[in-house]
């Protein structure tokens, strides 16, 4: 059977969180104490309930241990995020998945044995510091510490010419893993693939070869 | 030179953008209104200092528009988020980013003329639905439509077999564009290349392909 999910909380985050997984095909449990939030989410998810998750036995009663994982989304009422938590872990939940609004609540989350702390605002921004430093860069991971894959336009020192041309590989160390060009994305970039403008390459590398990459793009 | 970014707000966005962009060797400017802020932000930024944003003297005064990127990152006070967007604007800076916290703030923003409207919690909520919903998905990134970059931990499918045996172009329609193990990141990966236990693959392809993988993961 499909996982099952829960999330509490209809925030900015955790509604989110629900919405995605629900048009992925799963199916989710809402749960917020504010029914105009319950409301909102009726059409959105599998069932949206109002109760109050510092409530035990109003957890137990939606038999809350039987889904694979539960997300934390409350934000602004830590000691509820906290009590919540604790609760979900008592009960048995096998992954509980919380988001914090600072360390202090991340580290008594995880003493607590939250499986997952995370921290919307602050990730986002470091993701979003990235895309930042250049006009060409689209989007930006972490592979690991020292390497990333990221998304490039095509300036004008790619247009018109072949990867082989090019050589990336060769002459930056990097690697094209994709082209996308319009609607269209080439997963498999081929020696005599012509980079056009407007498209977009997708490279991997070392954090000091993509650097040197940026500044010719 | 190297480019030249401001920061409005110090909330948990704008200071992890601001202390990223200064991390990766930027010259930044944070803005706040108030002084525990600042202050907070002293030592992690190139400068800090006190002044109230829709203040357009206290932002001409400031030097703002020199600045290459300027992000307001001011959340709850929708009046000044927008306020402060008009006046950067109309000051010239070539690249103004804001944070909303809703469609209804977005649309203004863009209306208005932001270059790029953020949601952190509801980009974050997309995100982190992704990763859950394997425990062997690491991380996601959406590269267009349809398909997706994955990070899989290798499981007992992969494990002890090379690439060549694994073959999963051919079975899968996706590809293999670097392996981790531990702290070494293989960009280049070979067909005779082993995937051990504790590797994490990252693999390119259709999200339809990407998900009959992830269920061998
Ligand atoms: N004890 C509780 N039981 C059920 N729901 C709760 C409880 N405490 C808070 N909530 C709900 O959690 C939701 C999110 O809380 P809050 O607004 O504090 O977070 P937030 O940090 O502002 O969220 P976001 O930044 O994701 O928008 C609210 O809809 C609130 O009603
Ligand atoms: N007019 C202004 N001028 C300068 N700073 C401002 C102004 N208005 C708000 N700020 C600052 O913006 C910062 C972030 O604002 P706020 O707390 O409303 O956002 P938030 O959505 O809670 O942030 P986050 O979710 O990123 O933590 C605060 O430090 C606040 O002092
Ligand atoms: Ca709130
Ligand atoms: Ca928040
Ligand atoms: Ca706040
Ligand atoms: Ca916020």
């Amino acid at each position: 059977m499909s996982k099952q999910f829960a999330v509490i909380g209809l925030g900015r985050f955790g509604g989110s969180v629900a919405q995605t997984l629900h048009d992925m095909g799963y199916e989710v449990l809402a749960i917020d104490r504010d029914p105009q939030r319950v409301q909102d989410y009726a059409q959105i998810v599998t069932h949206a309930v109002e109760a109050d998750s510092t409530d035990e036995n109003a957890l137990r009663a939606l038999g809350i241990r039987n889904f694979d994982v539960v997300v934390v989304s409350i934000g602004e009422d830590m000691q509820s995020s906290i009590l919540t938590t604790l609760i979900l872990l008592e009960l048995g939940v096998k992954k509980v998945v919380v988001k914090a609004r600072n360390d202090l609540q991340g580290k008594v989350l995880y003493r607590i044995g939250a499986h997952k702390v995370i921290y919307p605002e602050r990730d986002m921004g470091v993701r979003v510091a990235h895309n930042l430093i250049s006009p060409n860069i689209l989007d930006y991971i972490e592979l690991a510490d020292d390497y990333s894959i990221l998304e490039i336009s095509a300036g004008e020192f790619f247009r018109g010419k072949t990867l082989e041309e090019l050589d990336i590989r060769a002459k930056f160390g990097c690697n094209v893993m994709a082209i996308k060009s319009g609607d269209r994305i080439n997963i498999a970039p081929m020696a005599n693939d012509v980079i056009h403008e407007g498209d977009i390459l997708v490279v991997i590398g070392h954090n000091d070869d993509l650097k040197k990459l940026e500044e010719k793009a």
